[in-house]
């Protein structure tokens, strides 16, 4: 009961910080008072809405838990009160962002569990829950999702800690065993990475026409092997 | 009885004029056939598909009525006959459009509360089902969506329409007054907004550093308050 | 049952090289390792996905079919370790996709059908199922979906062979017959039409102007008719 109340709070702690974010979103790119709205509550109730809407299993929680819309207006509402850029809201609140990223990816996770389907469904919504109200936010403004790369492992923790969800629950360990774990770890790498810079690798270079395109076209690989490498950078 | 029926047509007459207009977008960005369909298609049903999808609450609308397809295909193909721009389009149609937002506002409220959700919900899905399809189709483009401001209003009339349907409900009134009122006022201001260049407010310029800044680094602002609200302009 | 098979099998090659297409559109877009799981599920799985969701059936096949996100990424997996450029996909997979493209617009429709809906809700979905996913990826790397023009009837065969699947039903033919018609001759007329560059045209050059506008602005045609269709090419 007490984990419950506490993970309540964090989760709509997170559907506030990210209506802000999608608020600061909004000012940055100039739109009016409705962008406000839209892009807070895309950011603050977009990846639980995926989510909920993939699952198939009645309304989204957002539209039927009275707290989740006013909480993400409210937090639009304060970006479009105050000048806020995405570089203050980084600085006031990566950590608190850490934890709702986290509680965001258990919680996609345990409710793909619940309605009954596998692991790897589960590893997947969770992530989407956690990332997915941002990566929204990013396409309805034209950017290409910040998830894509560049931005200190977000996604990959989201993915670790809806891993870790299912393995605890796997294990049948009790609901606030993987949660604990899930945050705590997820929290912590995220902010390790954060101020490390740590990304995840780009595309290796083994080359795709060595091992399948010989096959098929072997006359033309001659001329083109003396350039090879070129455009790889080590 | 009567009313119903006058709804009908002008849902689907808001049907046939956004995939009218979704087919003049197409042309503009010189499209083929099928991007002309889709774009049509997007325009005119999107709203309610979106909103059907939110509701859970069994297939959209727009799939199970025999008519919203072929009508919104029909506005998509005249616009593929016909070399018709968007201004042309303004020109000829923002009355129609303007009724047929506020009729897509009223019931995307009605169907949002007949599914037993709040009056939130129902305000942002009636304005969803009224802006949706607009919004999507711009996306689709690559267009920042026009709801997002210099648009007259728009969104904010569809929020208000859907806003008035909930408070007529909430007064028990038939459904008959709710769309009424909603679709008359709705109408008129869009109208008044449109002529007018009416806009809402951009983000306000108090400055978030003033107010929480200063708490977390107090030594920095000493040098940047010279500058100021340079960035004002009032 | 053999044909079942087949089918499914071909489903599944569709997933695998769809991913792996997505995995080089993600290279080419120098995403991390998340962005090629991303655009990989999306490639591979989209078009299912949109379908599932607005059938509202459900939770997706994608999700409960242990087999379909495992496949999906393992194409993602392959673009990111062998570099793979679009042009390469291209030319070693086309038949495959071809077919791949035909099998998923059958089973679109067959879906569809199956949940009750009509014949025009079946083509559209059948015609989702088959592009979506690549509509999907192409909205994500922020670029216009490559099915509205210039992509060798892609679209257009997958309308089609879901045209074909609802005819096959309704004259009461075993899904064996529907599914074998379908896929052949659109496997077919996809491939000659990829060779030949054969396009669905653009919008028609008739002038709105003289058949609508003149009702409404008679003056005005006057002086622009001079300047008429300079815009046209032909």
């Amino acid at each position: 009961m007490r984990v419950e109340t506490i993970t309540t709070v964090l989760d709509l702690v997170g559907v506030f910080i990210n209506g802000l974010l999608g608020g600061s979103v909004a000012r940055r790119r100039e739109l009016d008072l409705f962008g406000y709205v839209v892009i807070g509550v895309v950011s603050g109730l977009g990846g639980g809405l995926i989510r909920d809407v993939l699952l198939q299993h009645g309304p989204p929680l957002a539209l039927t838990n009275p707290l989740y819309i006013p909480i993400a207006l409210a937090g639009a509402g304060v970006a479009f009160l105050l000048k806020f850029t995405e570089r203050d809201w980084n600085r006031l609140f990566y950590v608190l962002d850490a934890i709702a990223l986290c509680v965001w990816a258990v919680a996609g996770a345990q409710r793909t569990l619940a309605v009954g389907l596998g692991w790897l469904p589960a590893i997947l919504l969770g992530t989407t829950t956690a990332v997915g109200g941002g990566a929204t936010r990013d396409l309805l403004v034209q950017r290409v999702p910040a998830v894509f790369g560049g931005n200190g492992l977000y996604a990959s923790v989201a993915a670790l800690v809806a891993a870790l969800q299912v393995i605890c629950s796997a294990l049948g360990a009790p609901t606030v065993v993987g949660t604990s774990v899930g945050v705590v770890v997820g929290t912590a790498l995220r902010l390790v990475a954060y101020r490390r810079g740590w990304e995840l690798p780009g595309g290796l270079e083994w080359e795709a026409r060595d091992v399948i395109g010989k096959a098929v076209h072997p006359p033309l690989r001659r001329n083109r092997r003396r350039g090879r490498r070129r455009d790889g950078d080590d």
